[in-house]
């Protein structure tokens, strides 16, 4: 079923050798200017957007999601590169800050000027999930890119193919454009990966997956003997509360519409909406299970045998677990596939057992939880612990604030309509949240995740020539800055010395 | 000598209480306005200032570093509470982004909103030598208080009674103006220290102090099962490089600058120079050995027994070098005190045994490093590993941008001007660098440092009362927001939908 066997292991040597060639490359990503960094990634989106045909059709040989999907997530890939390429124009990332000297502070302030620099060679794992959008050249790579970072991607063995062809393309593409050998490695295996995080030459790590392959990796780069920062993304329930007034007044549209969304691409969705609080005796799970029934086609292949299996084991826990029944689906799954499985229980039971209702299961499930009072609902939600998103469905009127309190205290982003899955990439955008959910307290999407690949650097008392062109007297570049502590527009005078 | 006999430990209940009084004043700073913690901060700062003549008796009882140094200090500490009072009411540091929806989109663009939101209750400890600016009131307080995080302080041992009384002082300022009861806590002893960095309630730490007690208390954050950030400011040798003109025109300058830097509160600054790089064979040493001598009364009482035994051993490790040669000063120090040594070396003897060489040696101290070229002189300081500082001196129209390349890899701040220790805090201030000088890509002073307590959410759909007011249609807080991408200032007309 899946492409594992193809998948092979790249050399301590050439990772070595790519890691090397990713340090003197940025040499040269550190010098360049905006404009050749913003021609770079259109370059490499461009060429994407050109072998778009090719590499759909061999996403989907190795991972099944189909080329309707393929062909928008290559569309969304282009669109990020794109997009980063106009956020590092605008230059407001950069955080260009000015102070002038005050001679008559005591004690005197020097003249102070910051900005943000790239940290040097980022590694990128590619996620099973998404082979386009958070992969070779995906979210984190686009965003160490524009933030003047190299990057070296272990590819993920569940499309080791599409990996391969992915980087070629993307490597071939940003040298066309001028950007320096080695700015892009690509390599491959488990054991790679680990050296990855542990290579003295990369400075921070990009990762999407599992909790446990996650939490490993982070371990991994907290104990270097120089600490590296691990942004992961981890783990995921997105849980969706829904009010009687909602129920009463749209039940049929909610239940198609959490149909849709717990089992689009069979389920594989670090957004999916895997809890759903709903009134108790509402019979809405049996609407969802009806719904599921009615647009469902049965089992669809997963993305590796692997996921498929851990699917099963997680149906068939919480399928045998006293509390909750089984409304809709076989939890008796087929080999390498998933089919859609509705469960319910209640807010009693998920607050008596957390670890286990509360579970991750990836793929096409979704567990109803019956809530006699929004109460308790909020408390069991409490109980999911961090998550990338949650949800409420209510009436128009409806006083949502303790519940938004609630929502926005466990997740990254909360959503008053439709359904998690579906991640716009915009500047507005923030995918993360409290652990597991992620790593750290950056975003892995939207324009700010590349914030992740600098750090700040300030300059004391420097001549003009020697500051970098963001920090000099005149705002050569257009770009927006903090003069003594005041934020001027490009075209804006600004606070004279 | 030192207090360490009066310090207490915290009871481990007592520890609890605290916590759990700062998760119920979360609630309350989370749902505050800018303008309450603004009046907060200034509320804390006048009732610190009005103390002040009795916090500096405390504290030069406690750390010997004279009225005159500790007077300046509570100023610089009140200060920067009101910086970040400014701060909050500027609202730039909520990075407020707005997305409207685009239904012409494929797919259809929601509306998303983001912004920063605190993390939760904050532990910060307080450092052994800045008993206010770093310490119960000083940065990363003022900067978590900002952000709307309660704090729990571990008060140093080194200045407990100090410590307890400027707690007093600040919590009761705090509640005085408003702010929730458990806003503020104060706890004591090395295991509640531990206790404080792995209890459950608290969401971050923030920590100055040295890298084998930063590095275990790291370990301790990233081990928790939810990992928390640790912002710790470690280990600096803080590298100077002298061009031979800047030497030829300017050596007694120099030497005078130098000496009154490494010696100054007894070189007991993060960022003290540690090393300075100048020509071969020019007797700069001797000039700063002879400076030091025109100046220095002799040995300073240190600020604990503990770190002038440090200082000793350093120097007698540095003293006892075949390649070292000592200068200035007599190697073999007095209990409890630190007399100011000048030591001398190579290029070629850093680069053999960097480890040895380049260890900080947290005291009045420098080690001279003599290059036969520049190009001697940066492999060097590559060697020196992350410093907070670095700093060139040259001469106008001399080329430096290949020393200021190498100064800026290995720093947080560049200086052409002047020594690295004083800290200004301002709006552009940057005070990290790459490890081990600190732990994360993240400012401990200046404005900026406020964003390692907050955390973006994104808002998606919501009516426009749901909201939290930063990020409704109409910007009745009168903050800089981005619009569509569109970075608009108060008072400016935004794009509309």
């Amino acid at each position: 079923m899946t492409d594992t066997a193809i998948a092979t292991t790249t050399a301590p040597a050439e990772l070595d050798a790519a890691a090397a060639a990713a340090r003197r490359a940025f040499a040269v990503t550190l010098a360049s200017t905006a404009a050749e960094r913003a021609s770079w990634l259109r370059a490499a989106a461009d060429a994407l957007d050109a072998a778009r045909d090719e590499l759909v059709a061999l996403a989907d040989e190795e991972t099944h999601l189909g080329a309707p999907r393929l062909t928008g997530e290559v569309a969304r890939t282009t669109a990020q590169l794109r997009l980063f390429a106009d956020a590092v124009l605008e230059g407001s990332y950069l955080e260009a800050t000015i102070d002038h000297p005050d001679p008559a502070a005591i004690p005197p302030r020097p003249d102070l000027r910051r900005m943000l620099r790239p940290l040097g060679p980022v590694g990128v794992f590619g996620a099973s999930n998404f082979p386009f959008a958070f992969s070779v050249a995906g979210g984190d790579t686009a965003s160490a890119l524009a933030a003047g970072c190299p990057v070296i991607v272990k590819g993920h063995p569940a499309h080791a193919r599409l990996s391969r062809r992915t980087a070629e393309i993307v490597a071939a593409a940003l040298v066309a454009a001028g950007a320096p050998e080695g700015v892009f490695g690509h390599v491959e295996g488990h054991e790679t990966g680990i050296a990855l995080v542990q290579h003295p030459e990369i400075r921070a790590v990009g990762f999407t997956g599992s909790l446990h392959g996650g939490r490993a990796l982070f371990d991994l780069a907290q104990q270097r003997p120089d600490p590296i920062p691990f942004y992961g993304e981890l783990s995921a329930v997105n849980p969706v509360l829904i009010t009687a007034a909602a129920l009463e007044a749209r039940a049929d549209e909610l239940a198609a519409g959490l149909a849709g969304s717990f089992t689009l691409g069979a389920g594989q969705f670090c957004t999916n909406p895997g809890v759903v609080f709903v009134p108790a005796g509402s019979g809405f799970a049996e609407q969802v299970g009806a719904a599921v029934a009615a647009t469902s086609a049965g089992p669809v292949p997963m993305l590796t045998d692997g996921i498929a299996a851990a699917f099963a084991d997680g149906i068939a826990r919480l399928a045998g677990h006293a509390d909750v029944e089984v409304i809709a689906g076989d939890p008796a799954q087929q080999p390498g596939s998933g089919a859609p499985v509705v469960l319910r229980t209640t807010t009693a039971a998920v607050l008596a057992d957390p670890g286990t209702l509360f579970h991750e299961c990836f793929g096409p499930s979704t567990l109803v939880v019956e809530y006699a009072d929004v109460a308790d609902a909020l408390a069991a939600i409490r109980a999911v612990g961090g998550s990338l998103t949650a949800t409420v469905h209510a009436q128009p009127g409806e006083d949502v604030a303790p519940i938004v309190e609630v929502l926005a205290e466990v997740a990254g982003r909360v959503l008053f309509a439709g359904w998690p899955t579906g991640v716009a990439v915009s500047w507005a955008q923030q995918h993360g949240g409290p652990w597991p959910s992620t790593t750290t307290i950056h975003t892995s999407v939207g324009v700010t995740a590349m914030r992740r690949f600098l750090r700040p650097i300030a300059f004391q008392d420097a001549p003009d020539a020697a500051l970098p062109p963001e920090l000099r007297d005149e705002n050569v570049l257009g770009i927006p800055r903090r003069v003594n502590g005041v934020l001027v527009l490009p075209g804006q005078p600004e606070p004279v010395a």
